[in-house]
């Protein structure tokens, strides 16, 4: 081992560079737009509950779809929304040092119901935009009805943490190494299918551009 | 509207059929199958933390890589582990109606630090062939040392809720029919690719049957 680099202990300069926490803001925001359904964390009666819900975003603040779990978010209760992209499995020489490769961001906060209709329409533009970019203008916008049976959720963007997880898998230079093994990563992407048009709908209806254009491409 | 069909109200037949609660146990289990990421929620200090991570299962038991949320579960605490596949984006006519069709699983209970070394050995062995099959048979098994630096949770399957939405938007029926819009589903698929190998290894290493096969296949 020459001088100039690193021990190779359990810590590695490598392990640090291939799964860290990131605190640069573009990290939380890229891996923020690269989904729509996150995980919301909330607190009800001492135990956890862990439901998928959509989100959306400006600069500031994520928008998020309020379900059974914003019953229990009246009162500004603590909440913690995560978002994960598995991007493949880190098949390693050693069982110990199998893993995924992933990206994630955790926002912590207190959810606010959002109630000023004004400020509800402008999240759920942001939400459905998020999700179905083209269709806030294509779809028929929610009527004075449909915004006020709608639940939408606040929560700032200010107290997050991201980590990341990329390449290949640790023990490439370990005593395991001598073992011949295999190693390496199996990539795992999630792709947009061809737009599938509603039975109730002649078959031959036009699929809108916005739509269309999305099929085959990656998502993630 | 004839006799024999049920009001087509806000909660028609048809939106019982397309996203409904099951109770199931074959849906609890292919769900969990299906993937090998959850995402794990905890109390900690009367805040919710929802955290990433890998799990593996018997008939009765699920087992949890163990993380930054198995500190805070010495006691036996109560967790929230939530699974979810997502399908498609729903595109109805209103954006009220749009959705995602999904297929979530949500398990309660208390996690328990598994510390015998037989079950715990066993238990790293469902989650590692759940996620990777065939590598417990053909990476390097953990060591003494390496169990003992693993932490595995494990948490009881009984108290599970299942909820599945499959198929096309809700508003094909009512006035916004009329609009004459595009509807329908966006499908998204999770895709394993071509294994990549360790840069460690000369690249023409051969690959292992039982992770080449995976390629090209899909996840979820």
């Amino acid at each position: 081992m020459s001088a100039d680099r690193l021990p190779d202990t359990d810590l590695t300069r490598h392990r640090r560079l291939r799964e860290q926490g990131s605190l640069d803001r573009a990290d939380l925001e890229a891996i923020l737009d690269a989904g729509f359904v996150c995980h919301l964390g909330v607190v009800v009666e001492g135990r956890p509950l862990v439901v998928p819900t959509v989100y959306g975003r400006d600069g500031r603040q994520l928008y998020l779809h309020g379900s059974v779990a914003s019953r229990s978010l009246a009162g500004g209760a603590p909440v913690c929304v995560t978002v994960t992209h598995v991007d493949g499995l880190v098949l390693a020489r050693s069982v110990f040092e199998h893993g995924v490769n992933y990206r994630s961001a955790m926002i912590h906060g207190t959810a606010r119901k959002v109630t000023d209709p004004e400020e509800k329409l402008a999240g759920l533009r942001l939400l459905t935009e998020h999700s179905a970019p083209g269709q806030w203008t294509y779809a028929r916008r929610p009527d004075r009805k449909e915004l006020a049976a709608t639940t939408l959720l606040a929560l700032s963007l200010e107290e997050a943490s991201v980590k990341i997880r990329t390449g290949a898998p640790e023990d490439g230079e370990g005593p395991d190494a001598e073992l011949g093994l295999w190693a390496g990563v199996l990539p795992l992407t999630s792709v947009w299918g061809a737009p599938v048009t509603d039975p109730a709908l002649p078959p031959n209806h036009p699929v809108p551009e916005h739509v269309a254009r999305r099929g085959g491409t990656r998502h993630g």
